[in-house]
């Protein structure tokens, strides 16, 4: 069904490649409640400069660029930037300072500005609410699937919809946003209320899934909301934040299974850790260990090197209470290696998911990771992306 | 020349291959002053809880296996060290207390203890001042080189030796020790001395090198001096001190050259960040991110990477002063990306060893870091280990 708030549009614009859909746009025709997470990397790129000055303002339209990242690109990086949402408001006859943006793509080079420029009426044309898989394809870098999720849920007596769409599949670590995402929805939540629930939700779910654990210059996540008189109450509120995180989850998975060569997506259990905090602690180095990954590709039951990352995480851990399991097979119990069915084992890692469960037996704790491995195809698209 | 004070010596124990040298020993005629850094991996193995307890004696022997680390292995694996210890120091007539040990190999597998004791005489009866290659061989696991360095200096009227062996490809990572290290010197230095030299030249190699940022169960580095009446003074230590850094130098170097898989060093030189430390917290990042290692393989001048990994570092810094260089070729100038000859920039990263240049603009600190690349037969390495 047609979004009645929100329409999309992309054009290929030419900014890399010239068959490529590499510029985008959402717009809503009523003004909305931002709520936005932004990499905290210090060299952040022009667009995250531009729409972090502009969060306070009522938001109608985010545009959204892919085959450039506009970072590394100094003044002339923020002019572009600016110019091209000056561009598109006059265009969409809204207020500049109501438009967000987001790039992703190389560091380090500057937009073809005024292609895109040229492009703009194209793009602010085709606006249209059926237009949500030209958007995610646009937005798309070494993705090798679209990504976008729609859910809808029931407040009272409406339905609301929520959509959102995200990219990354490389240059992906937990921390702040990790990847672009762009969430719309037709219910109306308070803003701080919005923004409270967002990075909530966030922090469970794309702060949770590593693929390089390289934080990019870009990370932006944004969710908009309309402006209304009439905000949705509170229980109206909390089924909100239920479907908006069964949403983000849904998007986090489908990320880590699309990581850059990635053949397994493997979720990281830590339970009975200090507190959440030490558990994510130890959750997170074993996720993004080199040495655990590239043993998950070779579906090699090589255990002691996730020991050997609970150990280096800095979480605290007494390696007598420590116990380690695939799924329900234990392989260290309280510190000492134990027999285990080898075939049963390489069936676990034969699946394309499964379950690393860490105990380390001392507290009430938990926290979960997802985490993808690094095969050859990571190498390859890594080492040949630029050139 | 044969060593006088210290001799060697290896056997084929047959702890997981047949025909490899896999069991060796350090003895020294001499009771000595010890100084050692291990692992702060709290998933530690048997032989650094062992070694640690052992550091306050006279030290005269160090045993060490390859092909199993003796870690994740519970009290059988501690009890396996010191019944290991102990007859090695029935066979030599020493204290077992003088005696440290080290592991290397894979995690979780216990010892083939008995099989190990019952090559003790071999491995006491072959000791000789000249078998530091079939030493330097025995402690290999996926090197592809012995590392083995030898250098003298002359401190008053006599000559003095420090030999030094290293063992490390994989599971390298800047911190505390990053491998197995022994180094043996004729040279008598005072004990609080000779820890405080060898830590400051660790901090400034061993320390200074990653191939995959994952910390050992295992790391330990250990010097050996003699016990003295008659102490070098203090012209001698600065000498003594000059040429172990240098030897520590050499030897680090070697370890990053032979990473697993390896086919590039590269220097990463950090300077004019707002001290030395925040300089290294800078360098250490680029040295380490994946995507950084990856462009290396691929030759791909991908130098936005490295802003990227700069950036999130955590390190103090501002976009709009950061210049980046390969060699003395600018790419980057105070946050505004410049044009380049790329055909010689390309005949830069198609060398062996080269140099990444980082100008922070904002201080007088500067650290240096060496990185391998990450390639193909990296993966293939740790994805088929255990198997």
């Amino acid at each position: 069904m047609s979004n009645k708030i929100f329409s999309f549009s992309a054009v290929k614009s030419g900014i890399k490649y010239s068959d490529k859909y590499d510029f985008a746009l959402i717009y809503s025709n009523t003004p909305c409640n931002c709520a936005a997470t932004f990499t905290t990397n210090k060299v952040c790129a022009a667009p995250v400069i531009v729409s972090k000055e502009r969060m306070a303002n009522p938001i109608q339209a985010i545009v959204v660029n892919s085959s450039n990242a506009n970072a590394c690109t100094g003044e002339m990086g923020l002019e572009n930037a600016k110019n091209i949402t000056s561009t598109i408001g006059s265009a969409l006859n809204i207020d500049p300072e109501s438009i967000l943006a987001a790039s992703t793509g190389v560091i380090g080079v500057q937009l073809p500005a005024q292609k895109m420029i040229d492009s703009i009426p194209d793009l602010t044309s085709n606006l249209s609410g059926n237009n949500q898989n030209l958007f995610a394809q646009a937005i798309m870098t070494t993705d090798t699937v679209p990504k976008y999720v729609k859910k809808t849920f029931i407040a009272g007596t409406k339905t609301y919809t929520i959509e959102g769409f995200a990219k990354g599949s490389g240059m992906i670590a937990p921390n702040m946003a990790t990847l672009l995402s762009f969430i719309v929805t037709d219910a109306p939540v308070e803003k701080n209320l919005l923004r409270d629930i967002f990075f909530d939700a966030i922090s469970k779910t794309y702060n949770c899934i590593t693929i390089d654990g390289d934080m990019s210059t870009n990370d932006s996540a944004f969710i908009l909301s309309p402006l209304s008189d009439n905000y949705l109450d509170e229980k109206g509120t909390n089924i909100f934040k239920d479907t908006l995180y069964q949403l983000l989850e849904e998007l986090a998975l489908i990320l880590v299974k699309d990581g850059e060569g990635a053949t397994r997506c493997v979720k990281i259990n830590v339970k009975n850790a200090v507190n959440n905090d030490e558990a994510r602690i130890c959750a997170c180095a074993v996720a993004e260990s080199l040495l655990v990954k590239t043993a998950i590709f070779g579906k090699d039951p090589n255990w002691g090197r996730i020991a050997c990352a609970a150990g280096y995480s800095g979480a605290q851990l007494d390696q007598n209470t420590l116990s380690i399991y695939f799924n329900d097979i234990p392989l260290l119990l309280s510190g000492t290696p134990v027999g285990y069915d080898k075939d049963r084992l390489i069936e676990i890692m034969n699946s394309e998911s499964y379950e690393i469960n860490i105990d380390i037996g001392s507290g009430d704790g938990s926290w979960s990771y997802w985490t993808s491995d690094i095969s050859y195809d990571y190498v390859k698209i890594n080492s040949e992306y630029t050139t």
